[in-house]
């Protein structure tokens, strides 16, 4: 969910901005798109010794809620096996409950899974959202309109999900094997809600980076860029700072003449810029995206950074000399997140623009996952309020559809989630890491004594589900072999429940 | 459901009879139609001092889980209000989850929840069931082809309740009070559902004979018939015996020459019989339904009945001298069901036959809820095998959709219900009487210290449910005290919940 989330993020927070000028271009033109750069992700990881998988389709059903005659139309939904370790006979089945991109993308940064199969004895089903990725019910018309989008939703796609594992068990001979539901940020919240709904499927899930309450009125809407803001101003009061100073400057740049060819030489970008939005973007995109992949070793999810990036980023700025322009320091440590492998002479900013596909991203966050956002006047970035007419007039101008900004919470609850979950529902691990700015809206302190919260102040967006490496810090591992612990516990319940009802 | 699921069952356990015999008309057209014969009963039962409610009109979508702009349809959802007796600072809300039929028959039918609303302070809610009564999304129209009852099914219903519910309440600036869930029959199976899918919705749900285990291969086929079969054994062996062989004399009859005018004299038929299954459909009907209603004191609920009238039918049978037609004495009981108030001279048989529009728990029957019946050598019935393929080309004929038959068991659950809800959600009472032939498929044992099961021997279809008489037998009163005290438990711990959360 990463990138898609943050899309969300970056169009609630400019909305107000962009209605305050005119020479604005569409919103969605000049962001980086989401749901389809998942896909140069995955590229960068290939399939290895450790991450490996058959791939295999399933005839899914478009529409499970209705029987209109359409809703009958079949396609086929993409899902990766490995069975390397399963013992058939008293192995789970570990799940994982596919989110906005490339399933190969998420199995590939998933390998938390891959490294604990063995002691489980488990098999790994990674299975791709529909409408991502190869799932497409439409093919290359998938997301031409509402008329195909309309059936892009997460009830449709947990329903998916136990339709596809009640057969894969059912042709594997496997109906008693217990499932377990892995996901990692909008797949956490699929995993989550999908033992909320099927407990009858799944016996638990492991809800990494789930930001379940960031919707409605739950969570204050400031929250995300604060969380952000926070990172930086931890490491440096001063690399905070320049980055507030930054944008300022940034604007003021772009109502000078020559100004964009100023920022063009600035920020080395490989064509002249058209819009100095582009620079705000490409800066934005860095600082929120290190934010969440804070990560204490070195990583390649969203790009490749050293380990504790935005610490990293904050000693290119505080390594410059004190005044000066806040601007440039802030494109030297946004250029980190772009070239830390030093491989680019020069910068892609503002190209962009030049997409104008739908995605599918864009269209859950038009419709039904509405996570209102705003910029404090505290936070690092420029501020601005959420307007919800707005966003709705602009979701309807694109996709000629409204949001339905209530649903997520009448269909899975959430407000007063502590007292309702505390006496309802159990097997569920929320975890959560506080350098990620997206667990502000993930739930953070145990529910019941098996609902419970992992919360690690160093962790950053679902760090818990990456390989385990030999730099880690003990914390994480201690983390790991909590949730390893908690599903051991969970597996030994239901096979001692499926003992004694057996007899 | 009383009616409808008993379609349905006439249904199952005739498709294997119809296709060994070509005379037979379609099978559809010669039954009581079920949900527009709901509409019969509900002004038998005027509104009057105990059932009172004002009617309210909710504007609801019509496809809460695609975002097709088709979807974004409203129509007008009826729900009734009585406030009488509501403490709107601190009294919960009682809502009863419609199920096939007009809203009034089933608050009609459900007088306890106007009999306990005073000493809860509730305030009472029946929502009407989408697609019945008042509540057609497309008028006229909303029945005429699976375009339109393609939007007609449970999970659709459950969603309108969830809305319903939590914009009422904000309107009542009652977003505090707890909720509890009321209903009977598949009403009961909505009630149920409803807190297990929306907890944040309800605190807990009285679902009464609610046979929600009756889907695949839960509950064994022939359970339903066999239980009927059992009321009648238990009250004389004779009776059994009497009515078993009816149906054999009724088929012998039919090959005669002159035997459908001996029939319609037998049968005092207001005109001729054209086909002698429109006999056996009419003894049939009284049987199962008498089954079912077998309560304890005098009741109007499918028809004017005596106490225990399945007791009264046998009396009717066993009154009659030793060895004779076994049809005529059938017959006898037979017209109790139809003729209690002795106000017909003949009998309006077969004349159902010209109805041949689509209604709508024949579309449910069809696609979502497929509940396998047969007639076992044992049951007082014509034995008979279930035969989905059959049934599966029946419901394609008639509507050109297929059934979904484990779509129920995947979206809520059933298998290993006692293992799976024992470690998850809370607060539900299944109450049944094993009088009703439908509580066989239904939840029978407690599951945990707080889904529990309430079973009376002597109880019928949804008796609890019903008006406190004077007459009422203690364990009956008993029950009904349970159901309160659970209920009140639950309520307490809420509020108690609620205080120590804003503390």
């Amino acid at each position: 969910m990463a990138q898609s989330l943050l899309l969300l993020l970056l169009l609630l927070c400019f909305t107000v901005s962009t209605t305050t000028s005119s020479k604005l271009p569409p919103l969605n033109t000049y962001f980086p798109r989401s749901a389809s750069d998942a896909s140069l992700f995955h590229t960068q990881v290939p399939k290895g010794p450790k991450i490996n998988y058959t791939t295999h389709y399933f005839t899914q059903t478009l529409d499970h809620f209705t029987y209109t005659p359409k809703s009958y139309k079949t396609f086929q939904q993409k899902y990766l096996l490995n069975s390397n370790h399963w013992d058939s006979l008293s192995g789970p089945v570990f799940v994982y409950t596919g989110n906005e991109g490339d399933i190969e993308w998420f199995a590939s940064n998933t390998g938390f899974m891959f490294d604990v199969a063995p002691q489980f004895k488990a098999l790994l089903v990674f299975i791709e959202h529909r409408f991502y990725g190869e799932s497409k019910p439409f093919g290359d018309d998938s997301h031409s309109s509402a008329e195909t989008l309309g059936y892009l939703n997460s009830q449709q796609a947990l329903a998916d999900y136990a339709v596809l594992i009640r057969s894969l068990k059912q042709n594997l001979s496997a109906e008693a094997a217990p499932v377990v539901a892995f996901g990692g940020s909008y797949g956490g919240m699929l995993a989550a809600w999908f033992r909320l709904k099927y407990p009858h499927i799944t016996i638990g899930a492991l809800a990494s980076s789930a930001p379940i309450l960031q919707f409605d009125d739950m969570t204050p809407w400031t929250s995300f860029y604060d969380g952000v803001s926070l990172d930086f101003k931890e490491e440096s009061w001063n690399c905070f700072d320049v980055i507030k100073g930054g944008w300022v400057e940034l604007m003021a740049l772009s109502e000078q003449k020559e100004g964009l060819m100023e920022l063009s030489r600035t920020f080395k970008t490989c064509k002249d810029l058209h819009s100095v939005y582009s620079a705000r973007d490409w800066l934005w995109t860095a600082f929120v995206y290190t934010a969440m992949v804070d990560y204490p070793t070195r990583a390649n999810f969203m790009a490749p950074l050293p380990a504790y990036p935005v610490k990293e980023m904050c000693r290119i700025i505080d390594g410059f000399p004190r005044g000066g322009s806040k601007l440039n320091k802030a494109f030297a440590a946004a250029s980190l997140y772009y070239n830390y492998t030093s491989t680019k002479t020069c910068f892609n900013i503002g190209n962009e623009s030049d997409s104008h596909g739908l995605h599918g991203w864009d269209w859950q966050a038009c419709t039904e996952m509405i996570m209102p956002m705003s910029c404090s006047n505290e936070s690092m970035f420029p501020p601005s309020a959420y307007n919800a007419k707005e966003s709705g007039d602009d979701c309807l101008k694109k996709y000629g559809v409204l949001p339905r900004p209530h649903w997520i919470t009448t269909e899975f609850g959430g407000h007063r989630i502590y007292e309702v979950l505390k006496r309802f529902g159990s097997n569920i691990i929320f975890s959560n890491g506080m350098k990620d700015p997206w667990s502000r809206g993930g739930v953070l302190k145990n529910i019941s004594s098996s609902i419970v919260a992992l919360v690690t102040k160093q962790g950053a967006h679902h760090l818990d589900f990456r390989f385990a490496t030999k730099d880690d810090p003990e914390w994480l591992t201690q983390q790991r072999r909590q949730e390893v612990e908690i599903i051991k516990k969970w597996i030994d319940e239901y096979y001692a429940d499926l003992k004694k009802s057996s007899i």
